[in-house]
């Protein structure tokens, strides 16, 4: 396969997008998102021979709020193997990103692992497997991303904890069913301070390239997950990355990926490249509008997706 | 790309699975399907040179129930293009194919095309389209499969109006909500006619060649979609294709794929190859429990998935 | 208990209600029904000891619409006795009157026998027990009414039919989940025909007045349903009468009491009297708005309720 | 009216329900509820007349539980009139005690008083009337009561803490939707506190009998409701007193009444008497078994309910 050269498309979809002026709004229910300028967008391309592009506000830092779920998937999953799937579905839900939805009807047994439902169980395994489980998902992050000065902005998870009250109530919902086995107090700790690692697009990249490399990191040479495991969490991100916009997603863009509140996607081409995107305007469904726009326009300009 | 050879691969897999009594249970709801012996199986591959690998029962005719979904949804999807999703989501539901579902609290639009709801309005669509859709439809399969012979089993489609009051509630709901156009009689004629399709492994395999050569059916030549619908057509049947269970298909598959009741499996790699199974066993969630093994042991033989 | 002389509060009611322009909608979904003027009211009541008082439009005929589910199922009570509630709950559902809501989820039992699903299980039960239940119900009222005019009105019944899907839906779903035994069509002609029949304020508070006598209807001497069966059919009317609104009425009333959508409501205190009531205008909840509103007035003013 | 000798009645179904084993089981998520002898029966009837009827272990005493909720209900009624009705519905919910159920989709306004949610609100709400709610409920039982020795079991309160997440959910789950003012934990333990008070069967009798009497305690002559909310609150335990058991309990019992998951039961007709029962074993529903067939057998045996 003959490379790409992405820059001047990146370039060229990142002036056309930030000529309009953003009509996304920024997650108010975390305060300390509330006041990021919504007008910022940075992009990030890393390829398979580990050439970059980038552009815009790429070395902004922001919180990588829910895709860190994929990270703590992959750590759970890489440890319990198949168990994991007793303690937390793969199927899209049909509902919104903090719903309490099915778990009621379902034992406590959250539909997927990108559900705050799901992360909540996925993150109770990691109490279980790791002394420090933030400990051990930092050592992750710096080491793949190759920065060492990654950590946790300590004003967003203080900022997230006093609005937590949804969060709250899906660990007690799930812990009065028996699928949450630690202390809430402790679990919604970690969680919180999981979601508010501060990192940049570069970072983000680098950090989810083993995905693209059959589960091992290029930059670090770590084995993370062995192929067919990169593969299945590949198709869990296609599938439930975009909460109820999921199958819009894949539709439109075609490549499995994962959102966060911060404005933050990152999506990847298996075997191609990882991009990832940071534009803080959320849409109605809590996605990045302009990440939305600059992915789709992104993968019919390159021709490259899954499908 | 050097083909692979897969005719070995699906032999020692055939044989493998056939060892074991089936254990699925064939549709009970549709008497004419409750007859069928559980334990046939057959398999065609058809790669992207034209080159065809088949093995067990691939001769043998089945309906071709809810697969001709896709085919009704590529045919109402390249006249109207995204005017069709004003009638039909393209969200995975979360709910089993029959289920009235969200329907009700959502104007009668359907989260999807492949629920039976779904392909209800779609359906609805094609009448709306053309003067005698059943015939268009027909046309399309013959042409692409090169069988002129195929045909509506009249004993099937007999079979699933007597036993169609789940699909009769669906329709007269979404009549009383306003997304159905035409008379409800008429529109279940139409859809039981459909489902009554009757052809073999090769049939179907040829049918569905344009969704993994770009739209066009590699057989007659005939441009049914353009590259990028055709894309999207197949991220749709990679979130939606398996009811409740589309999660778990492209966990352990990760393929575009679509199943129906009669046992039949279509999946494909865009680029690479079809291939359809027949098992009339099903799993508790309706689909081939055979072909969903054969299907898992397929691709991680070959390595080949779109993940 | 000395007698009440409730004409003087009738018509004072009658008057300051009919003071203010009626707000509330006639029914829409049924054509017949939109025609009607939403600023007429009548008022009947019917005491003890036969005392009859009346007032505004007590002469003007309406269909009889829901009311008539408590009429079908004090038939159907009186033949099957608790066997009934193998087929049809008695629970206040939650829901609106034309929910398809629970019965998915629950083997097509509806919650109780005032919404539409749990009439059409009565109307079906009813069509096991008689030739001819049409002839069966007309006979009921005529004779408790002893009005032998009273008979359907076809243009409305025709006017039901044409725009009765969500019926149909509610029909066949429950078909197909085995608790509908008769024909569809069959089931919904008997059904619409039954909500047409036409009459006035007067026959219905007579019709209904068994239910105030312990079950034994005081002009014509029919034993309709012993005291008990009486008492718990004017229970069911207090906690699932007036669909999502059940908990309204019986707070703002305080008497057993069913609605229809043509504006018609029956009420009525065991013992007591029976009062009724007709207004077109509907609330968003489907009652007749004035209808409710004299009955809190009518109650507070007599302090007269069941509780 | 001629006062009814009840003591021959109680006594002899006393007698007759006792000779059967209890079949039903105590509360098993409370500890200290689930040690209880299931046997145990005990009745009291205060008549209008402030005659007393008394048998089986009517001395023994239990924790109030959700029976409680009536006496919060009439303080914040009392207090905020009908704006409380901004904050909690009053319609029957179809859904079990602790359901989360609407909750989600209705801006965390529960539909009724008497789910855990809707108990929740309410004790909200006296957070924000009373220094010390706890002392004001405290006050209001013991003086309607006559007892001034009635007060919360510690060991109870702290066993349903220690089991709470249920009700932790709730908590946080509506105040995330903006519907609870106070500190959750606060909340919660005013709430388990209120839940824990301990009393026997005829001070529960004497405090109910202000509702009986036209929102008057007949004992202490406090005017607690006037005769309208009186009334009002009546109708609301008659619709929702029995979560989604109300429509039997209205059917078979025909009066307005509440239970608790210890085994207790209020029930009254107004103008005529209180009944309480206890009887730690439940049903499939969370109320008292025994006491719901001595209630039906009470009210067919004296022929007095409020239909």
């Amino acid at each position: 396969m003959t490379a790409i050269d992405y820059q001047q498309i990146i370039e060229q979809l990142h002036h056309s997008l930030s000529a309009v002026e953003a009509t996304g709004e920024t997650a108010d229910y975390i305060p300390e998102l509330a006041q990021v300028d919504a007008n910022q967008m940075g992009v990030y391309v890393l390829d398979q021979q580990g050439r970059c592009y980038q552009t815009g506000d790429w070395q902004q830092t922001f919180s990588i709020q829910s895709v860190v779920k994929v990270l703590t998937l992959c750590m759970a999953y890489s440890e319990l193997g198949t168990a994991l799937w007793q303690r937390v579905g793969m199927e899209p839900s049909g509902t919104p990103f903090n719903s309490l939805g099915h778990l009621e009807h379902e034992q406590g047994v959250p539909r997927n692992p990108f559900s705050n439902a799901g992360a909540l169980v996925v993150c109770d395994v990691l109490m279980g497997l790791y002394d420090d489980p933030l400990a051990a998902l930092l050592g992750l992050i710096r080491q793949t991303s190759g920065n060492p000065e990654i950590d946790v902005n300590p004003v967003v998870a203080e900022s997230e904890k006093s609005e937590g009250h949804r969060n709250m109530a899906l660990a007690h919902l799930m812990k009065s069913l028996g699928n949450i086995n630690h202390d809430v107090d402790d679990l919604l700790d970690f969680y919180f301070n999981a979601c508010s690692i501060t990192l940049n697009c570069q970072d983000l990249a680098k950090t989810f390239a083993f995905l693209a490399h059959r589960g091992r990191c290029p930059q670090s040479d770590q084995h993370i997950l062995d192929n067919s495991q990169s593969k299945r969490i590949n198709a869990i991100m296609l599938t439930c990355g975009f909460y109820d916009e999921a199958g819009d997603f894949a539709f439109k863009v075609g490549l499995p990926g994962k959102s966060g509140v911060s404005g933050a996607i990152v999506a990847l081409l298996p075997g191609h490249f990882v991009v990832t995107t940071w534009s803080p305007g959320l849409n109605a469904k809590g996605n990045s509008q302009r990440g939305l726009q600059f992915l789709e326009a992104f993968t019919t300009e390159t021709g490259q997706s899954i499908f």
